[in-house]
């Protein structure tokens, strides 16, 4: 692939960067009450006031990481906008003890304008998108006393994950026992091992290193069936389990798993890794989730050709195109196989430059807001922000 | 309309009803452990052997509900099979004190094969099943124990709705007050009035009398906007709410709504009654909510036009047409408006006979099973029966 073609992708990404953060800069803050709205339309209307304690944290983190690593958007206005939105979420995010049961570190999953909180969540996730935006707020602030906080509560979360999860409210069913084991859990915990550990040195690293290789042998336990697919769902052994559940494939989520796991394998120079990573979670995904008839990613499939009880199946989410993307180009330049950025050159396309969140199958836009309660400011930046960045080492490489 | 008409429609419907009892008896039985599998694919086949309360609870009622009030099908195959569905329910359903907070008679939502929970909802619905259920087994077989459990289960569901939530294990959270009402709580007790008074003389309905006027009422708030818009859910002192959940409207729901006051009206004379069910929940949501472009009702919608945010929402499912059959059959029988037959008359065209459950909007088959997590032995042949009966009065009085 020519050094001409690389550029040309690069300037098409870096425009949709600029018009993704030009678009949340503008409609998405909230002045009087902080924090950001997430539920806009197309025409940038905010068309629901709840703030999802997921994106709030998003957000957050992806101003930062923009502000602290690329000099175009190293801008007052961007630092301040994350030290808004990070403000909400400290005073608000976290719900008492009496209230959930959780003790100091539970997190609200939604909460009103003015952080009245409306849902809790009993799992572990709002806590982890707090964590990665108090640390890289931490990064771009210098404030020492966030980073502490981001590590207290991922000692939470480690323990409700690890040790006893009964502070998050679930009740220990006889059914459900031994309880599955998604791949969320572990994908998410190694995301904020990098997030804890980048630059901060050996002795940082080495306190993780364990939970990492947990993770990773947890994500790699997904590899089912000789090999031959990425199951959503195993059982704490490692085996897969009955039903639906354990036959449930979700070939975006699986792709963001190798793209982890692709950065593990470079940290590391695992050779071993990266070839798993390549072949298992990149390109095995890619091939049983495409949908060959219209084009674009399966939300969700069934392993054995069932049709998945979710309604949303066969819809084409922008997500998971973001991590195939992401997925892809990394792959390429681990690899330099001509064939992986070729897969990537197909995406762009299959887009058309529309981010619109919500498909149907065939490729008509089905829901046609710009945000919503789970679509924010972070799949699509983030992945243009890797592009961008891998683009850039691939040029600077090639020149 | 011509009895000749009626008469060929009662035809089709009753043939339906045979087919789809037919397919229950044949492949949902679970010899082995008890209980219904409801997840069936096309052919016939288990796809999952997960047993879900709801579904459990309205196939032993709709068996029941056939076996005692239609001669065809009162035969001891079908008796049989909602006792063992009924043993199963009563043995597994209600899941042990310490385990949900819920006292003794939280349910579970969903079991495994062989009686394990699975998972605890923290809403009434499995406990109303459950009721539904022994309460007809109970007149089905004479057995006064389980019309004694039945109501004392309906003691405790009035408590957790109208007094005391707290054992449904859900926390009360600052930005939830006042906690919104949906549509389903009422429209579930009004049913379950309806189900333990049936025939059983004027004290037993001065029991309930003063609950039925609750829900009643409750139902009725859900009319707004000066009566131009069924919203599913509203404050409890019956305005409007703020944001999506405010103005979320979900057609088939209302419909559902619209034929339980209808019969309410019938029981009670009361003509105000009847001619705002008929307005306000048939003909008013059907207006709203039918897809002019492709045919079908919206499965949700928002009332000032905005995008949903459930990805579902432009999906046609079987059940709100079930509920548009009973709703305009129903309402034409009680004011004899041809224009409510004539929309009676177009849903068996446009279902074609199929009862897929899930359709996208254009209607493509999306989901190609015949049960699943929600789709049991109920709406269908429920729909079925009220209509075949609905139209045997009919045609008796043309006679």
């Amino acid at each position: 692939m020519s050094a001409v073609k690389l550029e040309a992708w690069r300037e098409q990404i870096r425009k949709e960067l600029d018009d993704t953060v030009d678009f949340w800069l503008k409609y998405s803050h909230d002045t009087t009450h902080g924090g950001f709205f997430t539920c806009i339309g197309r025409d940038g209307k905010v068309y629901d006031e709840l703030k999802y304690v997921w994106l709030q944290g998003r957000q957050v983190w992806m101003y930062c990481r923009l502000y602290r690593t690329m000099e175009r958007f190293h801008k007052p206005e961007i630092l301040e906008a994350a030290k808004a939105g990070g403000a909400f979420l400290r005073k608000f995010a976290r719900v008492s003890d009496g209230v959930s049961g959780g003790g100091p570190w539970k997190c609200a999953f939604c909460l009103t304008r003015d952080g009245k909180a409306v849902k809790i969540q009993r799992s572990v996730f709002s806590e982890c998108f707090y964590i990665m935006a108090v640390d890289e707020l931490s990064r771009a602030t210098g404030d020492e006393d966030m980073q502490l906080e981001a590590e207290q509560m991922m000692q939470q979360v480690i323990f409700w994950v690890r040790e006893d999860p009964s502070g998050l409210g679930r009740p220990a069913l006889p059914g459900d026992a031994p309880p599955p084991s998604g791949m969320a859990v572990p994908m998410m915990l190694l995301c904020l091992v990098q997030q804890l550990t980048e630059g901060r040195g050996q002795e940082v690293a080495q306190k993780y290193r364990e939970l990492a290789d947990w993770c990773v042998q947890q994500i790699l336990r997904h590899a089912q069936r000789d090999g031959t697919a990425i199951l959503e769902n195993v059982s704490l052994e490692g085996a897969e389990l009955p039903g639906c559940q354990g036959r449930l494939q979700n070939p975006g989520h699986a792709l963001e798993a190798g793209w982890f796991l692709l950065q593990v394998s470079g940290e590391r120079q695992d050779e071993e890794l990266r070839r798993v990573a390549v072949d298992k979670f990149v390109e095995l995904p890619f091939r049983g989730g495409w949908d060959e008839e219209h084009g674009g990613l399966f939300y969700f499939l069934d392993v054995d050709g069932h049709c998945p009880t979710q309604l949303e199946w066969s819809m084409k989410l922008w997500w998971p195109h973001c991590e195939a993307l992401v997925a892809f180009l990394m792959a390429y330049s681990h690899t330099g196989r001509p064939e992986l950025l070729q897969r990537f050159s197909q995406f762009p396309d299959a887009e058309g430059g529309e981010w619109f969140g919500y498909l149907t199958q065939e490729g008509k836009v089905a829901l046609d807001f710009k945000g919503g309660p789970f679509k924010g400011f972070f799949h699509v930046p983030r992945c243009l922000y890797m592009c961008e960045r891998m683009l850039d080492d691939l040029l600077a490489n090639a020149d």
